[in-house]
């Protein structure tokens, strides 16, 4: 277990400081499990939230986008940036307004981003495929000379974070506890649905191997 | 149709712009459709990103969170900030890494927020339960005095704000399109699991109408 400590004056989690959670798999676990961040940067006017794909790779996050990008150059010049990556599993339906919540987990990371050249740049590229549908690296062709130049990968240490995972029950009053209220929690679940093929797809060419895995067992895959 | 109009430096798409969407209604559909947002604020070590439930009332976004929240308490001072709200609705398998991505909507709007007080503020925390859970509001007994004064509410108005909706087929080369690769959709969907009661529930309460309406006929609420 790696723990992230001490937590910094901006990681130290002050409110419902009993969701905090400083196990470095737990946070491993939530954003190697989801697609999106949203990061954010100062802007003249004022700060800018951006949701972009990214990935993990060991002890670094890992984004890419477009050369054209303002937000990813500016990035790129290693300003500071926070990353937050967020996962709603839930509804927590308490016996008042004020207990009424829901179950999530919240990674929070600080830190500043640079820029991937070269082959660590392609290589990151691949890790960026992997992440949104693991096994389709090798399943498409390699990226051009052309595609590797107007592509940026950026690259933050993860290092200054927070995480806080809210999973229990509604902790309702003993007055609401007794009375008429129900209480509980309604679990919320994203769930693959059956892989459409495109329009202009060859005949006979198979749902790929990577697809499969994803959706899992799916009768309309058996067509 | 209410149309953002016209954009402002910072609402001009200028990557991938054949994706922005200038229709309010559509906004509006993306916002109510979400329970989860993220604010960028400034902080003095640089931005902050924090996730954070809210819900829309005509043409403002609402918030709320404790008194004790030093992030909301600087929103409160009316800083400029950021909000982002995201929706992934599939993954889109190109037969290039270089084509892949995914199906998104999303919106960013700029402002700042201000505290709503008194009548308002009561009538606003309503509007946030019903947008985690519709129908609750007249659930649940009233809010106390004490849970009033411990609870921030702040608004912000939706004026200036820029939207992205991706939902296209794989946009590959021809060279792709004759290759073997496989191209298409796999859509994904929040679904709502099985409603569990809390364990301190006493016997004989009914799952209330608003759960009931959330997750539809479900067999398992026969029992």
């Amino acid at each position: 277990m790696t723990v992230n400590d001490p937590p910094t004056s901006r990681t130290r989690i002050t409110r419902l400081a009993e969701k905090a959670v400083d196990d470095r798999a737990v946070l491993d676990d939530l954003l190697d499990s989801n697609l999106v961040a949203h990061v954010g940067l100062a802007a003249e006017a004022g700060p800018v939230v951006v949701a972009t794909a990214y990935v993990r790779h060991g002890d670094r996050l890992l984004l890419h986008g477009s050369t054209g990008s303002g937000w990813m150059r500016r990035l790129a010049d290693g300003i500071p940036a926070c990353v937050a990556v967020t996962e709603i599993n839930g509804l927590v339906v308490a016996r008042s307004a004020f207990e009424s919540s829901v179950h999530y987990r919240s990674a929070v990371l600080f830190g500043s981003f640079t820029r991937l050249e070269d082959a660590e740049h392609e290589a990151a590229l691949d890790l960026i495929v992997e992440g949104l549908l693991p096994g389709r690296a090798v399943e498409v062709r390699r990226s051009t000379a052309k595609e590797l130049a107007a592509t940026l990968v950026l690259a933050m240490p993860i290092v200054e974070w927070s995480l806080k995972v809210s999973d229990g029950w509604p902790e309702d009053e003993p007055s609401d506890v007794a009375g008429p209220a129900w209480a509980g929690v309604v679990p919320l679940h994203v769930n693959h649905g059956t892989p459409r093929p495109a329009p202009d797809l060859a005949p006979g060419i198979p749902v790929p191997a990577s697809v499969r895995a994803l959706v899992g067992e799916d009768p309309a895959l058996q067509a």
